[in-house]
């Protein structure tokens, strides 16, 4: 929903809006998108793992990082993520009833195999049983190999947090997305950053963050809402800039955040994620958890001080306060949760598409 | 020394160069800057550090670390800093006899106490017992607290990597220094992250970069050099871009790295630096080593593949290759070892002042 929207009707397939902007001016608008019921999303995404043949217990796991991701303002991470998966499941490069195995183990490490499904689950277990080692021993590691698409890398570190814990938690993606400062080939994944540290008047300290200037979802975004794109996203093949989120999400050459540092970033979660786990095809994850109370007292109530002097650093802006990572995505869930979850267009007839391909009713 | 000399004198503080430029042509330039050999900086900082009543113990750690800074191009990490030094020792904020304190201890973690005074020591200390803990059980994680400036989070984190493992390294710093987006009151430190791991036919994959988009150390070095320093990099009390290196410097009001994205690390570093180690006053650092041999095997075999694979990447312009983290630094060691370490003339004043008021000789 757009900030500011005073009167709002919407259709199967759009939205009309009447919005006050900034200078009082009432504008009148369109968008091809959709607002959907939290619930219904759920409903509609669970008739789809089922027609698709996954586990009741699978399922329910997978429901939530999908709901985590479209809750939370991750919109290219969750239910825009279907025709993708289902697309990959038609191909063989996917199955919905993997074996997830327990390959090596010692008291504070671990590394599983996926067994080839959607990385939802596996990325799950392996955050849970990280945070079951620290808290036995202050310290815990869990690679995941042979894994798929886990959503937002930010809801896996949370879980270690919710439970008193500083988790970490990173992955590789699937196919290279980009490009190493100085050349023209995309080389790593967008690799993202996920680092959550408890609080207790607040939320947790919640960062995530892909470790190219933006992650390919945010292009697909763009082209589904019929934006361009900045210069300085997304690269040619000459290395030029490309500004058409289409092209560029076709083209699969992301610039790394702030050049070298960035592409530095990338690589040591790709470290992380790819090779710790020995993933040599698929997705590869990384999750650690580390209990602050093995180094002292009153850890979570500083983290809370400093959250709060952050949010009180004097704004350039008086309308724009400073905010703590977490923060828009807070937002963006009290928000959804209020009045629904804003769906493009495109991605509506992707899951109406999924439902025929896979036999599920299409309930949006 | 510039790229692509080709005569070159040096008196006492300054260096006259005859550059041959990309187009051929002969230029004749005069550098404030003064080329000094390794072993005789090194030697230098031994008489300060001795005059300053360091023990001969600690100063042997701390030299290396100083020249590791001063070899591999840190230039405001090394010998750079001993004005700073000599001034805290001064006032009183610093103690070059420190006692320091391992104050908890468990299976995988340690808090150590720095005893207020240069971090170097402590730092070494910490980054070495968490990898004693790591090759015992998989994971080692040590928190500093009460420490001073440490110099090259890098050089910490690549000591793991050289005995195999993988190394983690961040501190915070002394005064804030960096804005949080938004706002215009610098509220965090520039706390780098250090990452590195090992490989067979390379040396370690390293990263070391400051989570601003550059360090204050390179304000200075700018300012030390008669540049000026491009808009972005730093701001004023009203967020205007700031481009005097010097009214920078004073200023402290660093931006992060790629927006909301630096800011959220510069967090998550301080999170673990001081609020981990409950750093009240002065500096704290954190330390984490992660056994890769806990997961598999043949893992630096990949990290030796990964940064081969990296490095061939199709470059834009095939005279600058593709790079990978730690290549730069072990070009300005291999340059620095052959032609010695050029010091800005304004660094060699500084050092001529510590001489004369620490009581050592100037030798440079």
């Amino acid at each position: 929903m757009k900030f500011g929207t005073t009167w709002q009707t919407s259709g199967p397939l759009w939205t009309i809006s009447l919005v006050v902007d900034r200078l009082g001016v009432p504008v009148l608008g369109w968008w091809p998108r959709k607002v959907v019921v939290p619930e219904m999303l759920r409903q509609q995404m669970a008739t789809i793992l089922d027609a698709w043949g996954m586990s009741k217990e699978h399922a329910a796991i997978t429901l939530d990082y999908l709901m985590y991701a479209d809750m939370h303002g991750f919109d290219s991470h969750g239910c825009a993520m279907l025709l993708h998966y289902h697309r990959a499941l038609q191909a063989g490069h996917l199955t919905m009833t993997p074996k997830i195995e327990l390959v090596r183990e010692s008291q504070t490490t671990a590394l599983l195999d996926g067994g080839g499904g959607l990385g939802h689950v596996p990325a799950d277990m392996a955050m849970r049983l990280a945070a079951a080692k620290c808290r036995d021993t202050g310290l815990g590691a869990v690679a995941v190999r042979n894994s798929g698409h886990f959503g937002a890398a930010g809801s896996y570190a949370l879980l270690a947090a919710q439970s008193g814990l500083i988790g970490i938690a990173t992955t590789d993606t699937a196919e290279p997305a980009v490009v190493p400062t100085r050349g023209v080939e995309a080389k790593l994944g967008t690799n993202p950053i996920a680092f959550a540290a408890p609080a207790v008047r607040n939320e947790p300290f919640l960062l995530d963050m892909a470790t190219s200037t933006v992650p390919i979802g945010r292009l697909i975004e763009a082209w589904r809402n019929g934006d361009s794109i900045p210069v300085g996203w997304a690269l040619d093949a000459n290395g030029y800039p490309v500004t058409n989120p289409r092209r560029a999400a076709a083209l699969r050459r992301l610039t790394p955040l702030g050049a070298h540092k960035g592409y530095g970033l990338a690589t040591a979660m790709q470290i992380l994620a790819t090779l710790l786990s020995g993933t040599t095809e698929r997705v590869g994850h990384f999750f650690l958890a580390l209990d602050p109370r093995q180094f002292r007292d009153g850890f979570p109530e500083d983290v809370d001080d400093l959250m709060n002097d952050l949010r009180t650093t004097k704004p350039l802006d008086s309308s724009q306060p400073v905010l703590v990572a977490g923060d828009p995505e807070r937002a963006a869930y009290a928000e959804r949760s209020n009045s629904g979850i804003p769906l493009s267009r495109a991605v509506v007839e992707d899951i109406r598409a999924v439902c025929h391909g896979s036999g599920a009713p299409f309930l949006l």
